[in-house]
């Protein structure tokens, strides 16, 4: 949402008295705006300002009181209401610095454009589906069963390792994917990323070295920096890492851990084969290495391909994953399954720097809608109106010259070779221009060898508008 | 929440139709929990199950496809619904080490204690309200409300720093408290505790010193271990820090910064006098020392004490709080009030760690809850109500000879000091043989002094039941 946007509770939340309500905080503030009453000066009595907007003196008490609440006005007992002295205490603006347009195009720059971009803007280079893919309708209703629920759940902080019910359903849902997770050995986190920070925390020193791919999720990158650890790539195949040069860099550099996409790799969409799988949990075991599996676009493939941390049995691979692609960004919560040995430490170093994991109404959400009979049908449909989606949209950047890298077995990116000598991070400061997000290659790439790709995100494409935009920022772009 | 209570969704939330839906889901759990249907078997089609418990085809339908959802069966097209083969992937279980209750009273005890006790325990020990005490009425109008708000606020992770109506509210609300800051300069976080981490992240390196008060928040300890960074307390006293301790200490060991809540202070109670407060100030500049100020007890205040951050016009002091002890502790928000120049970094190193801050829907349910009328009139009255409990839970306490320490302005804590030779760690493991998770002096003492003080929640001491268990939780640890 953009800074200047009017501030407002969600008009779909108002009932007819709610909004008699808001007419009445709405002519207040007017008056006050229009400097028809400064700071300090009474308002008009209760039974006054009813007469005049022709609503009920209750209206006008409830209207009042919720500007009090807002800090706009005050009131003295016995005397009445009073405009606030706020305005006075505002400094003048701050400098308006477009800090997240003015950015170098590093790791963080897709995120802070896709987050902050106006609502009017394309985003094929953006993370997420559009709201209207989403189980919203799932969501409401689990919504309206949380206004029912328990005092406690709405009250209390929840249990450290977060809520069971969630838990319980994780390793029931890990069990059918061949990989056994005690609830037990289940941390719910405040989101995913959150997940793959704590478990940083947990294993990482300074001078440590990671390994990630080379493309890879540009916040790995941007969250390793964070822990100001050494970071080295291995270049990424469509069946997984460069076995060679994965071997050889942990005879060279020894890393600590290795984060990754298994299946429906960030940003490729590749998915490792079964025989590089094995290869990986091999040379982890020979030279020390811990695994962090990040799985969070597993719901996406149409059937199960190989997972490291079914493979490996949870002894050295970590899975990590969150419900942001498939259920609700909006609904921040990650989860951990890991070795019980570290989820002990894990959790108490949650609770330290978090007091806890994700909102317990959250997780209560989450369980709710993953347990609601229709999310699986929702699931179903999604993945079929995703591979359709992938076709079109490869087709339609094929005859623009940009080429899929491969064509993925699910989700919802496209990682794209540009025509010949077009640098991505030009075509993406040009489609800026035209409130178009998009994510070049490089903030993919630790080694910064990709300037010739961009990921597209296929379910973010469906005008005809966001293709004529790229076609004018690839033109600006061309040598 | 134990480990070993029962998966449901609440109970609360079932509709008549739901709660058939349940009975046909926990019909076929029990055929499998009984081996009456192994991994593998077919279960009884829709129309057989329905005839047989007399429920609707439609019913069993939904009942097969939350049990698909939850792994437990699985369809295959055209020939039915089959038991997973879950259990034979289940590991054995975990030895059951109890490993909250077997720690060392360290600082992350009380919490650790806290969040997970079983929920007949009582907890003078715990940082929170009573569900009933908190404005669960408000909450669930907004849930309401929510469960009809834009499918963007449902699905989408939010903007950058966070939703703009939360921040211009706290920005009304700061100003009210002679505290200038523009929206622009508010991030929402994950947490209280969030917002801690993300400023010691940015500011500490590793070497650096941080101020805390002896006694302090348990957690500020467990927070600046996870950050491996050393520690220095100074005594407080019923008007703030020792001024002398606290300007030999900057001279000493040239600390970083200083964590510190300036009014009911945790776990004391005690308020920063103005004098107290101009002279940290005073210090902090002359020593360029920067100063975080928890105001997490803000609303419990009769009346506003000085504040750091408004004396200093956020130059050095940091504001941060949360809603968690006023609004709900399962609605995860924290903010960050700052300087312009720290703010931008805090969002890139949010984003890297956790990509973004608190769930959307949290922030509309508490920018809703805060907007609502009843939210102060809900806290008059609750200050009313603590200043009584306080009242009498001290006279109680002072005749079994714990005695305040002082006697505070506002808030729910009572630091008392024990009866003569009395080790409040003791107290506490007698205490947690009963069911009574207490508080005791040495987790908030960096210096490990306080062993014959222990923190008191007077809102949870409401029954006779509680003090019987402290009585003999005392008398037990008797030298």
């Amino acid at each position: 949402m953009p800074e200047t946007a009017p501030e407002t509770v969600p008009d779909a939340a108002l009932q007819p008295s709610q909004s008699r309500t808001r007419r009445v905080m709405d002519h207040v503030t007017q008056l006050i705006a229009r400097r028809e009453l400064e700071a300090g000066e009474k308002l008009p009595s209760i039974r006054r300002c009813a007469a005049a907007l022709s609503v009920s003196p209750s209206t006008v008490v409830e209207a009042y009181d919720r500007l009090v609440a807002q800090g706009v006005i005050y009131a003295r007992r016995g005397a009445g209401f009073f405009v606030s002295d706020t305005a006075a205490l505002r400094p003048r603006s701050l400098p308006q610095i477009d800090t997240a347009r003015a950015r170098d195009i590093d790791p963080l720059w897709v995120s802070r454009q896709s987050l902050d971009a106006d609502v009017a803007a394309h985003k094929p280079g953006c993370g997420w589906l559009p709201a209207d893919w989403m189980p919203t309708e799932a969501m409401r209703r689990a919504l309206r069963g949380l206004a029912r629920a328990d005092d406690p759940l709405l009250a209390y902080y929840g249990s450290a390792k977060g809520e069971v019910a969630l838990r319980n359903l994780l390793s029931r849902r890990f069990a059918t994917q061949g990989l056994a997770a005690e609830p037990a050995q289940i941390l719910l986190t405040a989101s995913g990323s959150q997940a793959i920070d704590l478990i940083c925390r947990l294993l990482l020193s300074q001078g440590d070295t990671v390994l990630v791919d080379d493309p890879c999720y540009f916040n790995f990158q941007a969250l390793l920096r964070a822990h100001r650890i050494k970071l080295v790539s291995v270049p990424y195949t469509p069946e997984g890492p460069d076995i060679a040069a994965f071997e050889a860099a942990l005879k060279t550099h020894r890393p600590r851990l290795y984060i990754t996409n298994s299946a429906l790799h960030n940003p490729t969409g590749a998915t490792m084969s079964a025989q590089v799988a094995h290869r990986v949990l091999s040379l982890a075991s020979a030279h020390d290495l811990t695994v962090i599996e990040d799985d969070i676009f597993a719901e996406f493939e149409p059937d199960l391909s190989p997972r490291l941390a079914a493979l490996d049995g949870l002894q050295r691979v970590i899975r990590i994953g969150s419900f942001s692609k498939t259920l609700s960004a909006s609904a921040r919560c990650g989860f951990i399954a890991a070795h019980p040995d570290w989820i002990e430490a894990l959790v108490d170093l949650q609770v330290a720097t978090n007091f806890g994991g994700p909102s317990p109404l959250v997780v209560a959400l989450i369980d709710s809608v993953l347990s609601d009979g229709s999310y699986h049908k929702h699931m179903e449909a999604l993945r079929l109106r995703l591979a359709k989606r992938r076709r079109e949209v490869a087709r339609k950047l094929s005859g623009r010259g940009i080429v899929p890298w491969v064509q993925p077995r699910g989700g919802f990116y496209l990682w794209c070779e540009l025509p010949d000598g077009v640098d991505a991070a030009e075509v993406a400061r040009h489609a800026l221009a035209r409130d178009l997000v998009l994510a070049p290659g490089n903030v993919f790439s630790a080694a910064q060898n990709k300037a010739g790709f961009m990921r597209f995100n296929v379910s973010q494409m469906g005008t005809p508008e966001g293709f004529a935009r790229l076609g004018e920022a690839l033109q600006a772009a061309r040598p």
